[in-house]
């Protein structure tokens, strides 16, 4: 492939607010050109130069490819008799997590890629262009170990999770698990994993447990995520901030002193408005993030648990109806915003130097996304 | 075309819970024979007769094409600009419908008619094999008119909703434009209708108005249907039960006298949460009404003011989310409710007579239409 020109554009999102109008730096009539897979050049349709290939987009809105930032599709089996349960009244529980983790230890290899490929494949087609992929279903240091490689098929946005609940076989002695996940089995996941990632929550790891793990891990290398805030209020966010966490994850229950302490930061807050759908949890309080200056990403948290969704779409038509972002500002959130929550400056925007991931509408603006709930209205999805 | 035998459904649901197990009458391993377009027989795989063409559904999950009672696919612009400034303050009020009346005077015939075909063809692709579409944004005898010939383009139940709102030319004088309704635009009207529907609310039309109308359609050989209860509590179920009307629509705000009225009657309540939803109203309270006894449909309400989406899926998952139904109740209603909210025993039902309207999914169940929200799961649909 040599140069690809996409013309045509009636509406152009690029996700930087210094390209064009609002936080989404709108341009309209315009048109990209990238040159291996880079984008070269972005302006008005009427000056767009000569390319090798051109794309003529018919007038749709083109946005940036979905950078989904959380997301933990390597496990095995479903669990939708506990969502039908939980429908008509049982409570979500981080325990569930362990139903998976019996399948996933009895899955082979091939299985747990293939299911992995079939959620990465699914999303794609939804338009995310990019993907962080999490282990947490092994729970042993083979399991994760070889989840990672599962994930590894996949994206190379991979997290090592397994402090992702204590599991059965250290109920009694939990410590010990933590010493397990710091030492054995960090060394042996840490080859294939960029992040690594700890569930802080009552039910899974306390403040100290995750500080134990995180700092063997920013030992070893890996970057820092946290899973915190999600069924109450905790030290999960004050733990991604003192450890400077590239982002922590959920933020559902949060006080006055987690937002100033986000805005003060470098840490991205991710929302997962899936996973407060399908638990019927309250939402993330987005707009007072925002407002704050924290910068927000939101992601589909995809798993079998507690969001089995892989629908940017809809978490923006989410964060829209129930979080109080604005049309652009979800948009900016599930592109950019989740581009920030994995430190990449590659992806998530339309500018020159970014990769030419693109994604085409079937509709004149971005905005449909929320206004058009439920409708698949990704129409083309081009990723080099 | 001869006979079809559908095999290998891992499960089927055939709505019709005197076929198997619960509301849903679900079978696994299931086979479903029709010929020319009509069930035949409905049973198990392995006694499954031969046909002339085979098909085999990979062990997937197959339900009743959804019938989605309460569409407006006929106009002409959108109104996405007042969708992002709802979302960030603006509240709803029903005479945005007025913006649309003009874009859809505006366009010609063949424009009109285009966009039902569109949104009827992006309906089917998710699902939906019986559609209900109403006019209601031409408001004179001849845009009504024609609205219904283009309504008429897409299916037969087509409805008749010159009393969506009153007009601006009429702003000063309603009951002129509730006789001109009920006279000389319902007899335009009725040869391209199978139904007739008010909007019973503040800033639409009041009980008496509603019933003029409703009297008159049910002269002229329409069915009834009613728009009521939806910004507040009103007439509109009482009226809607008084006049033996099929449908009364949205029921958002009902009293229990309301919930009671509708139990001892035949008219069924269709709600519609896609509206809910995209106006950030309260939800229907489809538990109590279920538990009442009540006949319960789920539907679209596509519009392009309050709810521009045709998912059905989404519906579900919003019933399930939001009204407390469960995942069986809310498919129910969105396929043998919705046939009932028709009063039509040809579609909804996988059963022996009926038309073999046959979704397959993506999924092992049709748990997963509430449990994976948003994700196009939709594989295939049959439409004799």
């Amino acid at each position: 492939m040599a140069s690809v020109a996409w013309t045509n554009i009636g509406e152009l999102a690029t996700a930087d607010s210094s390209m064009g109008e609002g936080v989404l730096g709108l341009l309209t009539d315009a048109a990209v050109v990238a040159e291996d897979g880079v984008i070269t050049w972005v302006g008005p349709a009427a000056s767009c130069p000569a390319a090798d290939e051109m794309v003529d987009v018919g007038g749709a809105a083109v946005i940036p490819g979905f950078v989904d930032a959380h997301t933990h599709p390597v496990f095995a089996g479903e669990r939708s008799a506990e969502f039908a349960a939980r429908m008509t009244g049982t409570p979500y529980a981080a325990g569930g997590i362990r139903t998976t983790v019996a399948a996933t230890r009895a899955a082979s290899d091939d299985a747990l890629r293939a299911n992995a490929e079939r959620l990465a494949a699914e999303a794609l087609r939804q338009g995310t262009t990019t993907l962080e992929a999490k282990s947490g279903y092994g729970l042993t240091v083979f399991d994760e170990a070889r989840s990672l490689v599962a994930a590894s098929a996949v994206t190379d946005e991979t997290t090592f999770l397994g402090a992702h609940v204590v599991p059965e076989e250290y109920a009694e002695r939990p410590d010990d698990y933590v010493a397990l996940v710091a030492g054995e089995m960090l060394q042996a996941c840490a080859p294939h994993a960029r992040w690594a990632d700890v569930f802080v929550e009552r039910g899974a790891f306390d403040v100290d447990q995750g500080r134990t793990i995180l700092s063997a891990a920013r030992d070893a290398g890996l970057g820092l995520r946290v899973h915190g805030n999600q069924l109450g209020f905790g030290g999960g966010v004050s733990l991604a901030v003192e450890m400077g966490a590239a982002s922590v994850d959920h933020c559902t229950h949060l006080t006055d002193d987690d937002i100033e302490a986000l805005a003060g930061s470098n840490t991205v807050a991710t929302l997962v408005p899936g996973a407060e759908f399908s638990t019927r949890s309250t939402y993330a309080p987005a707009r007072r993030l925002w407002d704050a200056g924290v910068t927000v990403a939101i992601a589909s948290d995809c798993n079998p648990g507690s969001s089995f969704t892989t629908s940017m779409p809809l978490m923006i038509a989410l964060a829209v109806r129930e979080m109080g972002l604005s049309p652009a500002e979800a948009v900016w959130a599930a592109t950019a915003g989740g581009a920030a929550s994995l430190r990449r400056d590659d992806v998530g925007v339309i500018a020159v130097g970014r990769r030419a991931h693109l994604v085409a509408l079937d509709a004149p603006s971005y905005v449909h996304l929320a206004y058009r709930p439920g409708v698949p209205l990704v129409a083309h999805v081009w990723r080099s």
